[in-house]
């Protein structure tokens, strides 16, 4: 089993709530992985009885830092519409809310479609790359395969601040494996926090909300299979203790699979 | 009264719920205008006793149209931690959810900041413009000055698609009202279809999910007053039956006061 699954595993327990468990593999410096969080949360309505459609649109705000063990996800239909489905969605540990979450689920019809943004132009391919270093990075890092063409994690935190917070970045599951919604709701968490590309500086951090729309299908997301997804991410504001994060996840064949904002609270 | 104030007037009930009531002048085609939705739902927890610091995250997912009339909101601490505190909001009408919601709210404190995006350049001053044409259009249009130096409305349907869906817009309440978060939860939704100026063809549209962060405080908004604030806005993509917005509002000295994203249900 692939460790993305182990960690995503949710057990439906009898009143029609789910029971899961914090991966190891996907720890953060404190508690999990906001990505495999996230995850959990669609998870819940992805596998849940009544559920209708694909995913559109996923928030998830933190309430707390998880601690590592068990926790509990309800999840709720608000409503069912011809095609779209609204869900909320509460984690909880300890019975204290410590993650809630909404989706909205759609069945998608074929229109007129038309890109607008373009991906980074002149990328290296990703086998030019080298692969991010891992030493000293907590262990969720180890399960991506992360190629920075710019604003990867700095070598140094040498309070250099620079011009802007711009990564781009090859990036897929480490070992590989298919992409799909949750994946890639997953990794849509997986840049690191801007402020530490913008001021080579390290300082407590922590996502607050993190809002993702999915502009791909489940057959998009099949015919990428496991192969490199190019991200890129960058913000528009550092002001008393809250920045923003906007990236982009296109497919190896340029189209926009995923676009995802967060705002993320920074201390000092 | 300003008519932004009625339409976001809420009672207070026994239950600890609000009750409100849709304003015709904030009427769109088919029910009032998202705007004034999302900042009805924003407005229950910062009336609600319980409530503390100012908003930082506000998502909205519209779940249905709302008729004309009334309607509840009920709104649910989920956490309070130390500076922050997270809430969920359902709006009904009928025992029905029509619009549900979240929001972050946070004590700020002074923290090393700095801005990343720059606003829109070489723009004209607000009074050199022209004023949107409100003719045809529905009542919530005649509540704002829209002035356009870029994307404005498309004054005929000529199904000439354009490259880009891009607008920059000098826009404030008419008549004007000092800015608050819940003025500015509402105008983040105040720009048009980004289809309609892409395509400039007529389609049904339908936001399904709303994300406002607040980059400015009580403070900056108050600052702000009633003068035009500068909004822009974007696609990355129209796909399926889906396409995104995010945009950017800015006061007029040329600081970022909101970013705002939605997803947008369209046909054809």
């Amino acid at each position: 089993m692939h460790p993305f699954d182990t960690a995503t595993l949710l057990e439906s327990l009898p009143d029609g709530s789910f029971r899961g468990h914090t991966s190891p593999a996907y720890a953060n410096m404190i508690g999990p992985f906001g990505g495999a969080v996230a995850a959990c949360l669609l998870q819940a309505p992805m596998r849940h009885s009544a559920r209708l459609g694909e995913p559109i649109a996923l928030t998830v705000n933190f309430a707390a830092a998880l601690a590592d063990g068990e926790f509990r996800i309800h999840a709720r239909v608000l409503r069912t519409n011809r095609s779209t489905q609204h869900w909320a969605m509460e984690l909880s540990q300890g019975g204290e809310v410590a993650a809630s979450a909404t989706a909205v689920f759609a069945q998608r019809r074929e229109t007129w479609s038309a890109p607008e943004a373009a991906p980074p132009a002149n990328l290296p391919a990703a086998d030019t790359l080298m692969r991010s270093p891992l030493i000293g990075r907590p262990a969720w890092t180890h399960r991506y395969d992360m190629r920075f063409a710019r604003g990867g994690m700095p070598d140094a935190f040498d309070e250099q601040q620079q011009l802007d917070s711009v990564s781009q970045v090859w990036v897929r599951d480490e070992p590989p494996r298919a992409l799909d919604f949750i994946a890639l709701a997953a990794l849509c968490d997986s840049f690191f926090p801007r402020i530490f590309v913008r001021r080579r500086k390290i300082a407590p951090i922590g996502t607050v909300s993190l809002t993702t729309y999915f502009h791909a299908d489940a057959a998009m997301l099949q015919a990428q299979d496991g192969r490199h997804v190019l991200g890129a991410a960058r913000a528009l504001n550092f002001r008393n203790g809250y920045f923003d994060q906007s990236a982009e996840v296109w497919s190896d064949d340029w189209q926009l699979l995923a676009s995802s904002h967060q705002i993320v609270y920074y201390r000092e």
